[in-house]
């Protein structure tokens, strides 16, 4: 469990309640994870959160507290939302034990994946779902979605921990797959791409509408491993090497 | 949903916590089930209780309050009792995977189904226990057991509600989902790709390596739908058409 310990963290973002940070340390701990990451929480450290933490004091003290979503997940190779509700076009939404089994298979590896749970009240934002490869939709009954923050992370602890403990492959299972983009690695492939597409005219810097947005939940969704990273840097810098020859 | 949700209890014993009580309710509504009984509450009702349901007071207006153990059990031909320890070893011991399929095949007769959790600090009795047909250990890390009573509530009835929906999610998450593009399609668009990145002298038609087919695999697991395939479309020609006014 250690090592998939190591590699997966679980961020909050922008949590109004102590007392659910406590409670999601407890979750994790419960199932052997550890790693917790707070993206401007609104009172932490707080009272109410150690005391709803029960005996996990130590993943709240050794809590990375960040000023963004983007500085959180700085050496993420994975990163998944997770929503109640569909309100985000076409990324891709996996139940939780969809989830599991990819997230085991990559941060077994060692390579950094992390779960990202929004505000109490209104989740993530479109900028912040922007920045996940994927979505996680936990089941729930039809007439009321509101699940506990911290319920939700203790459902996917359990399910990840489940996961890991009936399913280990061997370890040359992954042998050959090389190392994943990271997300500040896709994000300057955006800009990169956004550059390129004005200077041949295809996306009005006036009139973004959609496009930039699609073709990022295209690429999130593609888990870029480093190699299709530098082709399609290169073969952005080759448009450009053309155009700027003109 | 409805007939399992009619024929599955939840009975908590001597809570000491009202805010579990609420916590147990909101969990349980999240997941379908409505039926809460409540043997020898310390606190209930109570303002904490109704806070944490945060939204499913319903179930805890129509909990059943009970002086013992087997007055909530009356009508029940199985009963589940919970531990976090195996300390009882004349019982069948389940993990929550086992159980629930069991218990949605009772449940989904129309029998009644008790799920029993214990005390916060020191869970059931050996005369409680001797109440239940089997147990259920919700399975946890080596060093750290303390589930909280509700996320043990929320574990279970979620793994319920998965073994009766089969785990799928509804309809209209993938609403708004377009059509994908076809094989003909794809294969078009890999044509007008390769063409492109030959007129951009990214690629060398005498020595191809393996970049078409590196791209091809990247497009390929991505299952780019009908706008994402005309968006890519849009843009080699776009880049064409910039070269060729060269």
């Amino acid at each position: 469990m250690s090592a998939l310990s190591e590699s997966i963290r679980i961020v909050l973002v922008e949590t109004t309640h102590p007392g659910n940070i406590g409670a999601t340390a407890r979750a994790m701990k419960t199932m052997g994870f550890s790693r917790l990451s707070l993206v401007n929480p609104k009172l932490f450290p707080h009272a109410e959160a150690t005391a709803r933490a029960a005996g996990a004091d130590d993943i709240l003290e050794t809590a990375q507290v960040h000023g963004s979503l983007p500085a959180a997940l700085r050496d993420c190779v994975l990163v998944y939302g997770t929503s109640a509700r569909l309100r985000y076009l076409s990324c891709p939404i996996l139940s939780p034990d969809q989830a599991v089994s990819e997230i085991v298979d990559v941060a077994t590896k060692g390579s950094q994946v992390a779960i990202v749970f929004g505000r109490e009240s209104s989740g993530l934002t479109n900028e912040e779902l922007d920045r996940c490869n994927k979505m996680i939709v936990i089941p729930t009954g039809n007439d009321f979605s509101s699940l506990n923050l911290a319920s939700a992370v203790q459902i996917l602890c359990y399910e990840l921990f489940k996961a890991h403990s009936e399913n280990k492959l061997p370890e040359n299972y992954m042998k050959g797959r090389v190392e994943n983009a990271t997300s500040d690695e896709l994000n300057s492939l955006y800009e990169h791409l956004q550059e390129c597409l004005v200077e041949i005219g295809f996306l009005d810097p006036d009139k973004p509408r959609m496009l930039m947005r699609r073709l990022k939940k295209l690429f999130n969704r593609s888990n870029l491993d480093q190699n299709e990273y530098n082709i399609l840097r290169g073969i952005l810098s080759a448009v450009q090497d053309n155009i700027r020859q003109k």
